[in-house]
């Protein structure tokens, strides 16, 4: 199984998560690109670490909105977001060559990560942008989003993921984060489930049925020092489970 | 002989010269990479046109500085400036590599260029940059400098350029644009230095003297209608001598 | 009669619009203010010359998006939008008082200006934002408009504008741009409704029919050098005609 | 005597400092605005508490560089810097407004602050901006900088400040950071030498000399949750010994 998680997402003199400790225990490291977040020193450093420890890069790629951190929906031009994410991975390769590795793979970030579940000129934009770039790179989303649809049609691989701490509906998408239950806190429980998941067994859906998701990848956040110690408890969890935990994208 | 010329330096809805009537003219475009000027969307258009003329994709890289233009100084650490120039050359990579090309050199930018003629910190810090991301990319830049002395010892390969239209001092430095008779205006005199340049022949220098340069690549201006008017004629008149012209950078 | 424009678009060493030929012809100048274009030199230079010609200085206020010069729609919280506007108006603000001026209205840009037409919680917080900072300050904007009406209903002053390019459905709402005959181009015919506007007299709506507007501005843009040659010829048409001139905000 | 501290100093999602556990400490609060760090609702929030708790809100003004935190020094033009300082006290001055008060006094930030200890034309730039915008507002410094005695000499109101954990030479110039013993990091040490500067009374220079400062202000830091219990202990120790606290600007 792969665990992702969110990396490099400070910018300049200001730091966010705690990227040492995560890659420490995640196997696929989503880099910001410096669009929403991170920065040329940044991406850097994270390579390096990341490429050390045989953590996958893949790029986080966002709107062009370091104030609103790219959660806020933009608008855009698809073609103009295109070349937008085409940059996005270009410059995040740059270091990922420097560190002696390579962009294994693509996650869109935040606002732009929930427009192209539904918006269909967006979606075809990111998947554009792939394909253009490198049609070999998977691409990691949402199952059932128009991201991951339009990304199978036009033959790239498409890999799911499911969130180790949200709640799941009995058709397996997300509660919403305003719905009381929405965003699960226990560490033990956090854990239990991604075994769960890692074992095709089902979970426990929102409404106390039971729910299979079979996720190529599994996301933890790093944002908040409970949030690493949960990573760091799902980590400690699966290999006790005898789940080998490596990349997905080799 | 090989004509560069700066491309690509709009952004948004900006424009700044007259991109497509350069690249009819030059054989290396210095493409401005969205620290001081381009924006995405621009550098996905130049780089697709420059390919489909055989133009060579240069990283026009420099300081992050859009109000600025990247002509102001910037005093940065050395190390954030290595990884600013990566991230750059990078993000260039992604769209040469869309449009079938490459990035085939590197030539800094505005008060960047200007710095690290003597700036030995920065210098080394661009030099760094070159050898970390891809030590085949050739450097272009003034004879004399910093930038080039440092990127010789560390094994790049060193391109001296000359200014078409700047006047040169006897010892080949270029005369400062304070002075008067700094920027040469008349079409036809530019255009014989050319020749003279191409043909190993020296050319007038400010004071009367004869002056021997041996460029690799002359730097033509496209930023006003007069300045693309200036590139045809040294390009017809380069041809009309027998010049053949090709990207230095194959 | 009033004629506004919008003016300062241009940042750094980018230029847009002539604004010196527009402040000979205008009454009110829209000064963006250096989130969607303009920059604080531009906006400096803006102001002093506005306040020499006692053209009235205007906050043309818009989404922080230099990239997209304002022109995408952005999904901000309402605080986030209010915070920005009011931060924009105080900045412009700076510059109108050093020229012996002051801000005498607001008018939002763009996507902001399209959005909130419809857009019921960022009408109301740019509406917030004008209330919060100077409730004299007017407001200026569609008829109909959610911007307006919300303006209204706080006590603001609103102020009607007409373009004077556009062509109206019987409704007295725009024509949408990707509808043939959306925009005028015939200077003489634009002047002609401009003069019929100011006299409270009807114009020809799109369908043949007669519309009678009475906006207390009118819109004309400047970004070509056809757009000036308009916007000249509507202010010699209006004069001609008997009709004054002078800034609806005193 | 007055105890001023950086405040604002986020940026979007990021956070730098404890805005709310300062605000309660100092008298006079260096707000950030927007250009090497601060976002308009970073600049309301700080600008609403500081006006409710009297504190004074002064303009900490910097270079255009959210990448470097101002801290890079930028060599521009001083027609540009001037019209840069402008704009930001100019956005500033809205929320102040906003808040019921008004922009009190100007401080320069990091790189900028340096430069215009010596930088005569950068420091002019300053005054200029200062003098243009309202020549009642004061100006606070590093005595013997070329910053306040060109203000003094353009007649404005100049304020001396002195900082609580600074090491001083026998002339009365700060230890250079990069010697050792610049920074002081005993809280009582540093509590005991602002109570001598605020009674007048000589410190112990760095050679163990008698030092008299007679500040006007005295800075403090917070940007660490270490700053925050000095600054603390600063103002429990000068309140002990009698010192009233209180803005020097009005």
């Amino acid at each position: 199984m792969d665990l992702n998680s969110d990396l490099g997402e400070g910018f300049g003199q200001w730091t966010l998560g705690d990227d040492d400790a995560l890659l420490d225990l995640v196997t696929s490291a989503n880099v910001a690109c410096g669009f929403h977040a991170s920065d040329p020193s940044i991406m850097r450093r994270v390579c390096a670490r990341a490429s050390e420890r045989g953590v996958a890069i893949g790029a986080q790629v966002g709107y062009r909105d370091l104030a609103g951190f790219g959660r806020r929906f933009i608008d855009m031009e698809p073609d103009a977001l295109t070349a937008d994410v085409i940059y996005q991975i270009g410059a995040l390769e740059g270091f990922a060559r420097v560190a002696g590795s390579r962009v294994r793979y693509v996650k869109p970030h935040g606002a732009l990560y929930n427009a192209i579940v539904h918006h269909e000129d967006q979606a075809a934009a990111v998947v554009r942008a792939v394909v253009d770039y490198d049609r070999a790179l998977p691409v990691l989303g949402l199952p059932g989003s128009a991201w991951l649809r339009l990304a199978g049609e036009a033959g790239l691989t498409v890999v799911h993921e499911a969130f180790a701490d949200r709640a799941y509906t009995p058709e397996g998408t997300l509660v919403s984060r305003r719905l009381p239950g929405a965003v699960l806190h226990d560490p033990a429980e956090i854990a239990r489930r991604c075994v769960a998941m890692a074992a095709g067994k089902p979970i426990r859906d929102v409404e106390g049925g039971e729910l299979t998701l079979r996720p190529g990848s599994i996301c933890v956040h790093g944002d908040t020092s409970g949030a690493v110690e949960i990573a760091r408890r799902v980590r400690e969890t699966l290999t006790a489970a005898g789940v080998a935990l490596a990349p997905f994208a080799p």
